[in-house]
C-alpha cells in the first residue's frame, strides 16, 4: 500500500485559489488526458478548477528531478500507458515534484512558469486516459448479489457459493469504453417477456446503470506469471468513476450460460479524473470478512490486506430527467453508498485476475462490479433501487409534478459523483462522471423492415 | 459474399515450385506477420513453402496497380490492422497483384525481382497478425453444446432455449491470446471437486483444448452504429485456427453467473496464418436450420445468407504425446469435423454482435466457437471425447504400450489442421495451430507455503 508522506499533509495549500476546497485541492492531483478544440490530447493533472497541462510543463524545465522528468515525458503522450508501465517510484517522483511546484510556497519565478501551463477546465475536452487493451468487470459487492438475487428468489441465501471464496469477474468490451459526457444510445437487442413464446428484437426496455469504479493497471505482469497479493496493489496506478450500463431485459435472455455480452456491450463510462493510489493512502480501511461467511483462500489472504486494503470511497447517484434539466431543475440524488463495504479489495480482484498466468497490460481497466451498500438507499443500480420496475422511483419533474421510473428514460442523465474524506485530511473528490440517454435507433438500422 | 474470379482458377500454377500441392497453392495466397531472427517483424503472404516478404516487395517496385500500393504500404507494418482498415477493395487489389506476379505465366524479370522476396517459412519466426484490441469467443455449435449438457443432464433437450435465438457469446481475453507454437502454462486456479466441502487453490486438474476458427475482423464500425446482415460480410477479412484452452475444473466452479474467466484467460493460441474470405469463396455452401428448430429472427436472415453463408472447412485435431515425441512417434489424430455444421453463420455472429451498437475495430478477433459435428469422432473437445473423463482416450505411446488421456498431461501438444477442397477447386489449407503444455507453476508463485 502506499505510504504517507509530506503530500498528505492537510495543512498544505496550493497557489492556485480554486484548489482548497474544491474536488481537487494539491493533496489530490490526479491525471486526465485533455485537451483544447483543435489541440492535440495530451497528459493533465487537476488542481482546484485548472489543469496543469503536463505537456506544456515538460517544455518548460521547471522540473529538475530526473525520474520526474522521465515521468512528466511520458505523460506527454496522447494516452497514459506509458506513463503507467514506468511504475510507482516514477509515479511517485512526479506526485512530489508537482506538489512542490503548486505549493503555496513556490519561488515567484516558479509559480508564473507553472501559472503558464494552466488550462481552465472549463475549456477542456476529455478523452480515455489510456488505450484500454483490456476492461474486465467484477462483481464483488455482497449486496448488490443479495439484492438482485431476491428479486428472482425466495430462497433464505440468494448469493451464489462461490461468491464468497471467488473474485467473481467477466471480460468486458474494451472498445466500447467511452468517457464522461459522451451520449449513450439504447442498444436495440434481443429479449423474450416471460410470458411470450419467443423472443424479439427491439429497443432495451429495462435500461439501467450501475456505480462502479474502475481501477487503472499501472505495470502489468508477463503472460504466465501471477502477481501474488502480497504486491498486487504495486500494480495499480489509480482508480476513476464507471458507469457499467446495462440493459436487464437482453441481459436476462442472452445471460446463461456465458455471462453478459450485448447487455454491457454498448457503452461504459468512465470519469476523466484518475485519482492515484498515492492520493488515497489516507483513506485505506482494514478489510475483514464476517465470521458468518467463508474466509478467503491463503492466497487471497495476507495481514496488509485485512489492515488496509478497503478504501472508504463515498459515492453518490444522482438523476436528471430531460423535463427537469428543461427547467434548469438539475439532478436529483436516487442513493448513496461507500467502496469501503466491498466484499473483496483491489488487492484481491487483481492477485485473482492473474492467478492463472493471465497478463495484465499497463493502462487496462478493472470494474469494481456494482457498488451497493446494506440498506435500499445505498443501491448501486435502478433494477434494485425500484425492485426491478415494481415500486418507481418519483421525484419532482421540476415544476411540481411528479415523474416516475422503473428503468431509465430517453433523455435522462445518470451522474455520479464520489470523494474520500477523513478527520485530520483534506477531502478528495473524483469530478464526476455523466451520460445521458439518446433514443434506439428504429429496426431499419439493422436491416429490419428497411 | 467474396465472388469468384481469375484467382480461383484451379488451372493455375504458381512459378514457386512447392506451391502446387501443399497447404498454401497460387489459390490461397494467407497473410502472417513474421521475421527470420533478429529481423523487425513485417506483413508476408504464403506461397507454398516460401513467405513472400511484403516490406521487400514494397520496395521492390514490382507492384504497380495504385490501390494495391497503399495495401501493400500497409502490409510493410509489423500488425497489420492499418491494412484490414483499408477494406475488401484494397484487400482484393492486392490478392489480384500478388496473384500475378507469382503465375507461372509472369515474365523472367518479374519472376527474378520477386524471387528476392522470399523468405522460407522454415527460417521464420511468427507473431500475432494484428494488435488484437478485442477477443470475442461466440458458443455456436449444436453438437457441441448438446455434448456437453449430456455430461450434466439425463434431459431430454439438453441445449439452452436461446442458443437457436441468439448467436451466443462471451468477451474473451485479448492480451492472452499468443501465436501457434507459444507454449502454454498449465494454469493454478480455484476448484471444487462435488463431494468437497470447499474449493482448493492448485493446478488445473482437468485441462483441455477447444477447437474453433479465429475470424479477423478487417473494417470495423463505429461506437452505437450496428452492421447490418446482409453488410456484415464485408467487415471480415479472413479466417484462422484457434484453439480455446479451457480448464474445466476452473470453469465448473467460477462460471455462474457470469460465464467463463480464469478457466479461459491464461492462453488462446491462433495460427499465424489468416486465409482470405477472397481465398474461401469457392468452399461457400448453403445454411439452413433444420425445421425443428427455430428460425432466425429477421435482422438474422437473408436469402444471401440461406444461399452462401456457411464455409466447408474441414478440421482434424492431433494429439503429441511426450513420449510419442520423445520416440519419434508423431501426433495421432483424435477428431476430425467441419465448419459447415455451425448453428450459425461467420455473417449471422458479426451482424448480432454489432446490432446494440458495440463497435468492433479492425483487427478484433471472433472466436467461432468450438466446432463439433453430429458423430461422436467429430467432438471439438476433450471433454466431449472421454466423456468428462470417464472413457479416456487410449493410443499407442510409441513403442507398443498404450497411454490413456482424460485430459491433457503436461508435455502433451494440441495440433488443429484445416483445410477447404471441392471438385473444380484447389485445395487450400489453414497450415497449423499448436501449443504445447508446461507444467504448472509451484503454489509459492502465489505467494503460498513459500
Amino acid at each position: 500500500m502506499s505510504a504517507l508522506d509530506f503530500t498528505h499533509d492537510a495543512a498544505a495549500h496550493s497557489w492556485v485559489a480554486s484548489a482548497s476546497g474544491s474536488d481537487f485541492p494539491i493533496q489530490s492531483l490526479p491525471f486526465a488526458v485533455f485537451r483544447r478544440a483543435g489541440e492535440a490530447f495530451r497528459g493533465g493533472a487537476a488542481i482546484g478548477d485548472q489543469i496543469l497541462d503536463l505537456a506544456a510543463l515538460a517544455k518548460s524545465g521547471a522540473v529538475h528531478d530526473v525520474l520526474a522528468q522521465q515521468a512528466l515525458a511520458a505523460c506527454t503522450q496522447p494516452a497514459l500507458n506509458d506513463y503507467f508501465a514506468l511504475g510507482p517510484p516514477a509515479w511517485r517522483a512526479l506526485r512530489h515534484a508537482l506538489f512542490v511546484l503548486l505549493r503555496s510556497d513556490a519561488a515567484p519565478a516558479t509559480v508564473a512558469a507553472v501559472r503558464a501551463c494552466l488550462v481552465p477546465q472549463a475549456d477542456a475536452q476529455y478523452t480515455l486516459p489510456t488505450r484500454i487493451g483490456n476492461y474486465t468487470d467484477f462483481y464483488t459487492s455482497y449486496f448488490h448479489a443479495d439484492n438482485i438475487g431476491r428479486l428472482f428468489s425466495a430462497a433464505n441465501d440468494v448469493v451464489p457459493a462461490n461468491f464468497h471464496w471467488v473474485p467473481l469477474a467477466y471480460h468486458g468490451r474494451a472498445s466500447s469504453v467511452v468517457i464522461s459526457g459522451t451520449a449513450v444510445r439504447r442498444p436495440l437487442g434481443q429479449a423474450k417477456p416471460p410470458d411470450a413464446a419467443q423472443p424479439r428484437l427491439g429497443p432495451c426496455a429495462m435500461l439501467d446503470y450501475e456505480i462502479e469504479l474502475g481501477l487503472f493497471v499501472g505495470t502489468g505482469n508477463a503472460l504466465g506469471t501471477p502477481v501474488p497479493l502480497r504486491d498486487s496493489e504495486q500494480h495499480l496506478f489509480g482508480i476513476c468513476l464507471l458507469n457499467d450500463w446495462s440493459a436487464r431485459d437482453i441481459q436476462g435472455w442472452e445471460m446463461q450460460p456465458l455471462g453478459p455480452f450485448q447487455a454491457k456491450n454498448f457503452s461504459t463510462s468512465i470519469s476523466p479524473w484518475i485519482v492515484t493510489m498515492d492520493a488515497l493512502a489516507p483513506y485505506r480501511t482494514p478489510w475483514s470478512r464476517d465470521a458468518k461467511w467463508p474466509q478467503p483462500l491463503v492466497y487471497l489472504d495476507t495481514p496488509a490486506n485485512r489492515e488496509q486494503g478497503a478504501i472508504d470511497i463515498q459515492l453518490e447517484t444522482w438523476l436528471e430527467s430531460g423535463p427537469r434539466r428543461a427547467r434548469g431543475a438539475g439532478p436529483v440524488r436516487i442513493a448513496k453508498t461507500s467502496f469501503r463495504h466491498q466484499h473483496w479489495t483491489a488487492a484481491q480482484m487483481l492477485a485473482h485476475h492473474t492467478v492463472g498466468g493471465c497478463n495484465l497490460l499497463a493502462g487496462d481497466l478493472l470494474g469494481s462490479g456494482t457498488i451497493s451498500g446494506p440498506t435500499a438507499g445505498e443501491a448501486g443500480a435502478m433494477m434494485e433501487l425500484t425492485q426491478a420496475g415494481r415500486t418507481p422511483l418519483r421525484f419532482d419533474r421540476g415544476d411540481g409534478e411528479i415523474e416516475q421510473r422503473a428503468f431509465l428514460a430517453d433523455g435522462d442523465a445518470v451522474i455520479f459523483r464520489g470523494w474520500c474524506e477523513k478527520p485530520g485530511f483534506a477531502r478528495i473528490g473524483f469530478g464526476e462522471c455523466r451520460g445521458e440517454v439518446l433514443p434506439a435507433l428504429p429496426l431499419a438500422a439493422v436491416g429490419v423492415g428497411g
